[in-house]
């Protein structure tokens, strides 16, 4: 099911700037026993997003009442996931946006994460080829521009390699395709740093008011080097890394401290850790 | 009008990865009394473009029987721009492609540029502060993800600013938003690398195949002393540049050459040239 500007819509309009140009925000959510995870903290994301790039965002009652609606239906109250996409609208000319074209709001329900694939004993990673590029204007946002992500994750098939994880063109690590990364290393909690690159995730976000972490630079080596490895995303919690290329680590003490204080606050993520 | 594989649509599915991504090609034809200008040309970099994102190209014969149908109707023939969008298709899950997906194949027929704001003694350009990030992987490809262009676009309303320039990161001049450019220096014909980003266009290839180009790393202050500039596009051919911040060229001999040349090959872009 899928809401665009408030109402029941199978097709985007084929002049959506979303479509044309990746001319837009989203944000994807996860819904557990009906409810929206970190509903606030998406919608914020979004506004802010929506702000960098020039976007007008509609004020969030209309993103409550579309998610009452999706949620609506009893089948698809328990487990799911809602996705939230603002483009730019329709129009203008080329490149140039229409100054007095609204902004588009749609809405999806999809179906829950695929659970069986992680591993409650923690996941797998690679090293992907592709590279992000350092953009600083789009760094940090949810955008639509996804295309490193999408090649990055086209790198492999191998179902037992859970997450890839992508370096930026000077080399330094930033992120998995769909997850941030930290690093424990001699004691302190690390993160890379998204003032070029990478997304700044809802779960990232809720670790950093949590605890002390340091944002930083990370070499691969480092990384391999770190005492603890995980990933985390707004979908799917604090996932602990095991492995990685030739190296592999045991799920270590702050990474099962973090995991248990988050599934304290969000019972969605509990049960995971081995 | 539109069509979506074959077929007439006035909406694209809300799973298409064009929208959630950007993740598809797109070419942007100028109809010339009925017939699309460089139309092998533009199908020869669509197919080009989607090989290097490992997305599979229908046959030109399909691009060919929707541009007829587009095309067909008198109103259409004469003067427009048709439009094309090859995106993934739709499902896989989250960023990684779902191998067994068709992708997607989108004509749409849209209104002739609007030559009125074209001066025939030539446009003014400007500066734009949005930088394009450096990323070999998707360089030269006419890609989906083309947020910095937006951005870039959305820096000026001034109707006498025709377009602007961009910088990468390095600060090295690209491209015009929409545009390539060409500079003369020492009676050198010079047009910017592209192996770093910047779209390689249709155009561009045909200045390069027709006389002596060194494709070259340029920086702003080259472009200012140069003896001549002017960008170009498929769909408005070679437009001289004629003032630039405080630089002002009249149209010099090499630029009216080539254009005189173009508009031997391709008589829409005739008569462009005070």
């Amino acid at each position: 099911m899928a809401l665009i500007d408030g109402e029941t819509a199978s097709g985007l309009p084929l002049d959506d700037r979303g479509l044309a140009y990746g001319d837009g925000v989203f944000e994807t959510v996860r819904v557990h026993h009906g409810q929206c995870v970190w509903w606030r903290e998406h919608l914020q994301r979004l506004r802010q997003s929506a702000i960098r790039l020039g976007i007008e965002a509609p004020a969030d009652v209309h993103w409550d009442d579309d998610v009452e609606r999706l949620l609506g239906h009893p089948a698809a109250a328990q487990a799911s996931i809602i996705k939230l996409i603002l483009t730019r609208g329709g129009g203008g000319r080329g490149y140039r946006p229409d100054r007095a074209a609204r902004a588009r709001r749609i809405a999806l329900r999809l179906p829950p994460p695929d659970g069986a694939a992680i591993n409650s004993a923690g996941i797998v990673l690679r090293w992907c080829r592709t590279r992000l590029a350092r953009q600083p204007a789009l760094a940090g946002i949810k955008h639509l521009n996804r295309l490193e992500q999408v090649l990055a994750r086209a790198e492999w098939d191998d179902p037992a390699v859970f997450e890839g994880l992508m370096l930026d063109t000077d080399g330094k690590v930033i992120c998995a395709t769909a997850a941030n990364l930290f690093a424990v290393v001699a004691g302190r909690l690390l993160t890379p740093a998204l003032d070029s690159c990478g997304v700044a995730g809802v779960c990232r976000a809720w670790l950093l008011a949590q605890v002390a972490v340091e944002q930083c630079a990370l070499s691969p080596e480092a990384v391999l080097a770190a005492d603890e490895v995980f990933v985390c995303s707004s979908v799917r919690g604090i996932l602990p890394v095991v492995a990685l290329g030739d190296q592999r680590w045991p799920i270590g003490p702050v990474t099962r401290s973090l995991m248990k204080q988050l599934a304290d606050a969000h019972p969605v993520f509990a049960g995971r850790a081995a």
